[in-house]
C-alpha cells in the first residue's frame, strides 16, 4: 500500500523498511522500538509516521514483505532459469546457503508468527510468496517436460507444491534443531526423483 | 521427570496434563491460566504445585510431550506397520485425517513456538518426536525393500527425512492457509515415488 510518493519519499520509505529489517534481524522483534529504527535510520517521529501513519504494525508488515521479497530474491538467478539439471543443483545449493547463512535467524518467519496466523496482511505476504516461489519451480519443471528431461506425464503443480513443503519443513527443522539435514534432504530426494522420471517407465 | 508416584498420583498428574492440553487446545496458550486448568480438572494449588513444583513451565511441557505422544498414536496402527502399499495408504490417510480434524489449532505448534526456541526442554521433545516418527518411517521403507518393493538402493533413511520434512512443511501450511493442498501433495508426491523405485531401473 505504497501512496504516491516522490521518488525521494519512495527512497526514505525504503530505508526506513531496511533498517527495521535489519534491526529485528539483530535484535528480535520484541526488543525492537520504533525509537530504535528511528535511531538507526535518522529519521524524526513525523517522518516515521507519515510514511507509516498506521504505526509499528503497518511497519511491521512491510518489513514483511521486504524479508518475503529477498527469500526470492536470494535464489536468484537460479529460480528463475531451471532449465536444466545444473541450474537445478544450482538453485538447490543457493537455498542451502541462504538458510545455512541465515542460521538460527529467520527474519520472515519471526515476522509472521509476531503478526499473528489470524492477521490478514500476514497471512496475504505467506500466500504471495509461496505462490510466486511455487510458480517459478512449476515453470522449471515444464521446461524439462519440454526438453525431454521429465516425463510429461508427471503433475507440475503437485511435484511443485510437494517441494516448497519439503523447504518449508526443513527450514522449521531447522529452527528447531540448528541442523540442515532435512533441508538437505527434501532438495536432494525431490531432484532425485525429477531426474528418475526421465521417460522410464 | 515424572517422580515416584503412586498409581493414584500418577493418574491424578495424568488428569491435570490432560485438563491442560484440552484448555489449551480451547483457549490457546496466552488465555491459560493455572487456575483455569484447576478449575477444569479440579484439583487445589497444592496439588498442582506438588506435582508441578516449578509451575507453568513444568505443566507445558508435560502437555508438549503429552501433545507429541498423541501425534504419533494418531497415526497408530498403520505407521508401525507400514508393510504393504495398502497399509502406507491408510496410514497417508490417517496423517490427513488427523490435521483436517485439528483444523486451525495445532497444540504441538502452539507450545513449542509459545516454549520458545531457545528452550532446552521444548527442543528435546520436538527432537525425539521426530526421531521416532522417522525411525518408524525408516523401518516400513526398509521392509518395503526386503520384499522387493522398493528399489534396495534407495537410501531409507535420507527418504524417511525428506518425508518428514514434507510433512512438517505442509502442516505449517495449513496452518497459515487453512488448505491441506501442501500436506496431501508432500505425502503422494512421497509415496508415488517410493512406488516408482521398483526396481526399475
Amino acid at each position: 500500500m505504497t501512496r504516491n510518493l516522490t521518488p525521494k519519499g519512495a527512497a526514505t520509505r525504503q530505508r526506513i523498511v531496511e533498517g527495521a529489517a535489519a534491526e529485528i534481524r539483530e535484535r528480535g522483534i520484541a526488543a525492537t522500538t520504533l525509537d530504535d529504527v528511528r535511531a538507526r535510520t535518522g529519521t524524526s517521529k513525523s517522518q516515521l509516521f507519515h510514511y507509516f501513519p498506521d504505526g509499528k504494525e503497518e511497519l511491521l508488515l512491510a518489513v514483511a514483505r521486504y524479508e518475503a521479497g529477498r527469500v526470492l530474491i536470494d535464489q536468484q538467478p537460479f529460480l528463475g532459469d531451471l532449465t536444466s539439471w545444473s541450474a537445478w543443483h544450482a538453485w538447490r545449493d543457493a537455498v542451502v546457503a541462504r538458510y545455512r547463512a541465515q542460521g538460527q535467524q529467520c527474519p520472515l518467519n519471526v515476522l509472521v508468527s509476531q503478526l499473528g496466523r489470524n492477521t490478514a496482511g500476514a497471512q496475504a505476504v505467506v500466500h504471495e510468496l509461496i505462490r510466486q516461489w511455487q510458480s517459478e519451480i512449476v515453470v522449471g519443471i515444464r521446461h524439462m517436460q519440454g526438453i525431454g528431461e521429465i516425463d510429461p506425464e508427471l503433475d507440475a503443480d503437485r511435484t511443485a507444491a510437494a517441494l516448497i513443503a519439503g523447504i518449508q519443513g526443513g527450514v522449521t527443522m531447522m529452527l528447531s534443531t540448528g541442523r540442515l539435514t532435512h533441508l538437505e534432504a527434501a532438495l536432494d530426494v525431490s531432484i532425485d526423483n525429477l531426474r528418475r522420471a526421465h521417460g522410464d517407465r
